[in-house]
C-alpha cells in the first residue's frame, strides 16, 4: 500500500496580515466599522502571504459526489439512487450550486469520487465533469469500515489532484461542494470521532428525516463510533467512516492550503472534511473561512474545534457548496473594500 | 403650509407569495433547505405582485446627506464639518458604498438634503450628485425642534421625488444610504420616540464615541424625548428630532413601496426612517427587508416594531448603505435560485 503524501503547508503570513490591519484604519470609515469584513480582508492578506493583495477574482469550487453504503439503514429522506442524478443536475446547470456559480462567477467542476451510478457528458452539459471513481459507494459504516485504507488514500488524492490541476495560475479563492445521499450520517460520525462529542449532539435531520429517522441515525452513528473503538489515526478514522467525497474534500483543502489559496467552507460536510484535514495537518486550518452556520447541529462542534466563526446564518442546509459561494462573494467584497476605498489622507479628510 | 401627500401603498400580494412558496417545494433540493433564501424569494414575489417574477437586476441606492445641529453637544467622534467631504468621497468613488456599488452593480446617487457645505461636481465624479438642500443642517434637537414642519415635509418630499425620478422602468430593487455626522443621535431619539424604549437602551457609540461621549449622547436623547412631550404625530416627531436625510429616506421608502419596489434597509438610520414611514403609512413595512443587525443597539427595538428579522450580522456599523448592498445581493441570489433551478420533474428526479 502506498502512503499518503500530505502537501506541505506554509505558515500564515502574520506580517502581511499586520500590514492589512494597519491599512484598515487609514480608510475613510470609523475604525472597525466594517466589522467582520475587515477581519476577512486581514485574513485574506495573511493567507495569500502579501499585502496589498489583489481582490480575489478567479474562484473555483469542485462538487465531489459519492454514495454511502449506510443508506441501507434508512438514514436519509431521499433514496440512495438519486446521488448520481443530483450530481448530473449540477452538471446540467439546474442545481442550486449551478445557479449560484453562474451568478457569482465561481467556476464549478463535478467530480465523481464514488457514485454507484455514472455521470453522462452531453452537449447540453454546462459544467465539466470528471470521473475519478475510487469505488462504487462505500460499505455500511455501521457494521464495517466504509473503505480500505488504500481506498481512503486514493480518495484523498482525488482531491489533491483536482487542486493540482485546477487551482493554478489565477485561481485565488476556492470553495468545496458535495453531493452524497447519506453523507450527513458519515459527517456526524466523523465529527463525533474527531471532537469526542456524543453522537446525539452532532447528528441532525439532514435532508429532512422524521424524528424516528433521526433516532435511527443517532443509533447508526453510535454503533459506528463504538466499532471505531480506540482508533484515532486520522486516516484510520477516515477509512472507517468515509465517505469518499468527504475524503476528497479534505485532500482538496490540504492542497489548496499548500498553495496559499484560502478555502471557504460550506456546511457540516465540508466542516467534517476540514476536521480530517486538521487531523492530517493542523496547519491547514489557518487557510479556512467558515461561510455559514447551517441547521445541522454537528457544525457547531466542528467549527469550534477548527477555531472558526461562521460569517452568517441563513438557516441553509442544502449543501453542494451553496453557502460557500455566498462566503466567496463576501470575501471579494471585503478585499475590494480594502483595495479601492480612499484613505483619509488621499480623500483630503484629515 | 402645504400638507404632505403620502403615496398610496398597495397591498402585499399574498397570492403571488403563495405561488412562489408552492414553487419552492418543486425545486431540486430538500424542502426548506435554502432557509431564508426561500423566504426572500417568496417575499419578493409578494412585494412585486407577480409570480414568476424576474430576478432583480436593476438596483438603485440613493445616499442622502445632511448635517445635524446636535453635534454641538459633542455626540460624535467625528467633526461635524466632515459630512460634506464624506459625501463628496462617495461621489468621487472612494467611499465604502462606492466600492460596493461598483462591485454589486447597484447604481448610486448622492443627494444633498441638508449639508452645511456643498458638493462639487467635477469631471472625476464617478457617481451623480443632486442638490436638494432643504436647509443647511438641522437645529440642535436637544434644545429645540430640529426643523419646522414645513421643512420636514420638504425633506420627505425630496425622497419621494428621488424615487419618482429614478425608480422608474427597470429598477426592481432598492436600498437607501446616508451620510450625516450626528445622525445616530437623531436616530436613537426617533427610535425612542416611536418604540417607547428608554434612551439608554437605544443609544449607541455610533462612529465610536468614548464611554463619556455615550453618556452625553444618552443625556441628549433623554432631553429631546422630554422636550417632545406628548407629541406623537409622526410628522411632529420627525420635525422635532430630524434629521433631514432620515426624513428623505422615509419619503423615498414610501414612494418605492407605492411602486411595489422592495426596499432593503441598511442599519440603524434606515431603520429609524422606516419607523417614521410606518408611522405615516403602516402598509409600507410589507415592502421592507432588513439586511443586517448592526452593532448600534437601537436597531433591535426598531426591527422588532417593524416586524423585520435581519438577514445577517457582520458587526458592521459604517452606514452609507453598505449593509443594504449585501442584502440586495442576497435577494438577487434568492430569486435567481427560484427562477433557474430545475424542478424534480424537469430534472427527471421523480
Amino acid at each position: 500500500m502506498t502512503s499518503l503524501g500530505i502537501p506541505q503547508i506554509p505558515a500564515f503570513d502574520q506580517d502581511a496580515a499586520k500590514h492589512a490591519l494597519l491599512h484598515q484604519d487609514q480608510l475613510t470609515k470609523p475604525p472597525k466599522s466594517l466589522g467582520r469584513l475587515e477581519e476577512l480582508a486581514v485574513f485574506y492578506a495573511g493567507a495569500r502571504g502579501c499585502f496589498p493583495v489583489p481582490t480575489p477574482k478567479h474562484a473555483f469550487l469542485p462538487v465531489f459526489g459519492a454514495d454511502h453504503g449506510v443508506t441501507v439503514e434508512g438514514v436519509s429522506a431521499f433514496p440512495a439512487h438519486l446521488t448520481a442524478p443530483i450530481l448530473q443536475n449540477v452538471v446540467n446547470g439546474g442545481a442550486a450550486i449551478s445557479v449560484l456559480g453562474r451568478q457569482h462567477q465561481v467556476d464549478l467542476l463535478a467530480v465523481d469520487v464514488g457514485l454507484t451510478g455514472d455521470l453522462v457528458g452531453s452537449p447540453q452539459s454546462r459544467i465539466p465533469a470528471l470521473n475519478a471513481k475510487v469505488r462504487r459507494g462505500t460499505r455500511n459504516l455501521r457494521v464495517e469500515d466504509a473503505m480500505t485504507q488504500g481506498e481512503a488514500i486514493r480518495a484523498i488524492e482525488v482531491g489533491i489532484d483536482v487542486a493540482l490541476q485546477r487551482v493554478t495560475g489565477g485561481v485565488d479563492i476556492v470553495g468545496m461542494g458535495e453531493v452524497g445521499i447519506g453523507n450527513t450520517t458519515a459527517s456526524a460520525a466523523l465529527i463525533a470521532a474527531f471532537t469526542g462529542e456524543a453522537p446525539a449532539r452532532v447528528t441532525g435531520t439532514g435532508t429532512g428525516v422524521t424524528t424516528d429517522g433521526l433516532q435511527k441515525k443517532i443509533t447508526v452513528v453510535t454503533d459506528a463510533i463504538h466499532r471505531l473503538g480506540q482508533r484515532r489515526d486520522p486516516l484510520d478514522v477516515a477509512a472507517a467512516l468515509g465517505g469518499l467525497e468527504i475524503l476528497a474534500m479534505a485532500g482538496f483543502l490540504l492542497k489548496c492550503a499548500s498553495l496559499r489559496v484560502p478555502v471557504v467552507l460550506d456546511g457540516v460536510i465540508a466542516s467534517a472534511a476540514a476536521l480530517l484535514a486538521q487531523g492530517l495537518c493542523p496547519a491547514s486550518t489557518a487557510f479556512l473561512i467558515a461561510s455559514h452556520r447551517s441547521t445541522e447541529p454537528g457544525i457547531v462542534a466542528a467549527q469550534q474545534l477548527l477555531g472558526l466563526r461562521p460569517l452568517f446564518d441563513l438557516e441553509m442546509r442544502l449543501g453542494e457548496g451553496t453557502g460557500a459561494v455566498i462566503g466567496i462573494a463576501l470575501v471579494r467584497s471585503a478585499v475590494a473594500l480594502a483595495n479601492e476605498m480612499d484613505s483619509f489622507a488621499s480623500a483630503g479628510l484629515l
